[in-house]
């Protein structure tokens, strides 16, 4: 986008109106989020549907005009987004639904929709003079960025929490990434990457504090419209841990909104484990967002305090989203009978966001001819020790036909 | 492809053709492999470079007048195929190359290039009126098998050896599969699936068995040649294991050229493991491919007996390739190096192709201005205990500013 198209950084809360140089992160008022406003009179004057669709590049960058950088990449040939919006009508069927697809963001270079908010991220941090990145991570946002660090030859330091998933902490070393693995908590690594990254004058990547994030994951929004000829869903189920997605998935639906290239807002479900609720708690009451004791076993939405909570809430009321809270079992079954019926395996976290529609459509939650997406954010490959929690030990068979037919004619095998 | 398209398939030993119903598998005569032949004339005069660029389907089924099947599938949305190739300059630059591509095949489905076999193979089977699907595996075919028979609503039965890497067995098991880990090896594993097949009358998806996998393989050649406008490369480095990529990408180039797409056939370099290296072997001397008893942590590539070994030879030969062996410990630094500069993360039979390279430009093999591209054909993600064979253990940090400081600081961290 052309720099005079961003009107400034607003705060979510003050309601105050920043340039955005010098960049500030948060509000310099009262230190709250900030969101970009743009012109969208500027835009629509040279962008149009034909232009997008005359565009090549199927990566996100093919949305550069509402991305709030200067440049696209030199090479944008790694292809961040740009990914499959899957139709299931037999789940349709089931459901009663009109439509069901399963937007299938592990199809992202480093398997996570975490990668189009580093994609942006480094992009700005160029623009803005840096070298080293610094991001806080429970393992997707931190290995997003220390694969697209190496591959936009960036330095990235990582803090993580060293009790994150191995097989995360594993991609972000490999990556080259300088990992500070702490022994304490996602919360407490996010305020010391915060600390590290204003010591160092380096580039923050904290999810929930750099407003440029939320630019980036809104990418999956266009996706979903485009990708349907922009008659947008009527539902989208959103796995939700600090609220960053689903704020960006709803800024994504609010400019197109704003250009007239769709004719409503589609609703927006956050999902949460019962046991890491925070969202999800405070939709049905007045005042601030109450931290909890997070615990559950999908790591991706394991948030005591979400980060980016005001604004997510905003987005669910405003879109006329519903919480919804699931059980560890409950995103388990549910991330089983995912792999099972779709060919598709998400990671806890992910699998949450099918689990939530799963209650939904118990609950009668859906009108006949509903179009539904799920949201599915992560792959299960990061995370193998979850999914082997459902299946049991591994039975070795001798290698002979006979133990074979046993084998299978058992337990109807 | 319509069906009087093809003129039947041919022995690679004894070159009698045989009608494509009833399906033979093996030449009926001496039992040797078959391949596709067509009448390219006719596909010619039905089928178009703009016919192509006109269709919007960006799946491995856009090629489906040169695939052996009546039917695209109703659903292509999962996307089989249609990966990116990536462009990395750099690269290109520090070996005097002009240009230096990865093809990552890490972004299909399942993760590895075999979705693109076990999809046309779902196809072929439905067409045949088969419901159950049986293959042998080492891990990433079974997976994709897995996936995508769960996908289309198929029965699949997968033989493996049980020290096969548990992410691929859990990912197995995950998709519903019925799962045969075996207390043998993976050429066990192929016989006995063979056996199961054809007690049962199942279709077999067995690599280096059923000639329509090579077809659906081939399907990354034409993408590599469509994505570079069709100047196709000077090089190719490919991981070669049982030999039946090798074969497929080679009948893809050959598809091209009898087609007058592309001008040339690119060089296709085989790489394979010091430990596991029959078909590389085989290349400078006569007669018979030789059985090894593999040992390589590459475990993708680990074959004692390569059951497509004599089309791979064939297809080595043809294009003017060149062998290469690499060691374990080439593989796990070539795989570490290629995260580390590029954000993409192999397995380790992937990176082998890789190592292969560097030791290719080591040798000062290339002319200045080649053009080169890798194949990448699984994701690091389902082994990650062979990259952490590389890291070395993970150093827990307190939480706290000074300690981080000391940590990075230390050994230049």
């Amino acid at each position: 986008m052309k720099i005079e198209e961003i009107k400034g950084l607003q705060c979510y809360q003050c309601n105050c109106l920043f340039p955005i140089d010098p960049f500030p992160y948060t509000c310099p008022q009262c230190g709250k989020n900030l969101d970009y406003i743009y012109d969208y009179e500027m835009i629509k004057s040279s962008w149009t549907k034909t232009g997008l669709e005359q565009n090549p590049d199927l990566s996100m960058w093919r949305y550069h005009p509402l991305l709030p950088v200067s440049q696209v990449p030199d090479n944008t040939s790694l292809r961040v987004g740009g990914t499959p919006l899957v139709n299931l009508p037999k789940i349709a069927n089931q459901h009663g639904l009109s439509t069901f697809q399963i937007k299938d963001d592990t199809r992202n270079p480093s398997g996570s929709l975490k990668d189009r908010a580093s994609e942006v991220g480094i992009q700005h941090a160029l623009e803005l003079g840096k070298d080293t990145i610094v991001g806080a991570s429970t393992g997707n946002a931190g290995s997003s960025l220390a694969a697209l660090a190496a591959h936009h030859g960036f330095t990235s330091v990582i803090f993580a929490p060293a009790n994150a998933p191995p097989a995360k902490l594993a991609q972000i070393r490999q990556h080259g990434a300088k990992l500070i693995a702490i022994d304490s908590n996602y919360d407490r690594a996010f305020d010391l990457a915060i600390e590290w990254t204003k010591l160092n004058n380096h580039y923050s990547r904290n999810t929930g504090y750099n407003p440029i994030l939320a630019e980036g994951k809104k990418t999956v929004a266009f996706e979903i419209a485009e990708q349907n000829n922009w008659q947008v869903p009527d539902h989208i189920f959103i796995p939700v841990g600090d609220g960053c997605i689903i704020s960006g998935v709803y800024k994504g639906f609010f400019d197109l909104l704003a250009l007239d290239w769709i004719d409503h807002m589609p609703r927006l479900h956050p999902v949460q484990a019962h046991g890491s609720a925070a969202i999800v708690n405070s939709l049905s009451r007045e005042g601030a967002i109450e931290s909890v004791q997070a615990q559950t076993l999908a790591d991706s939405i394991s948030v005591d305090k979400p980060r980016d909570g005001e604004k997510a809430r905003r987005a669910i009321l405003a879109s006329g989203g519903v919480g919804f809270k699931v059980s560890d079992d409950e995103i388990l079954s549910a991330q089983q009978a995912l792999s099972g019926s779709t060919g598709l395996f998400a990671e806890p976290a992910a699998a949450a966001a099918y689990a939530g529609f799963l209650q939904a459509s118990e609950k009668i939650f859906f009108n006949a001819d509903d179009k539904v997406t799920v949201l599915i954010t992560g792959t299960g490959l990061k995370d193998i020790p979850a999914a082997q929690k459902n299946l049991g030990s591994l039975e070795i068979i001798p290698a002979e036909i006979s133990e074979i037919e046993n084998y299978l004619s058992r337990d109807n095998k």
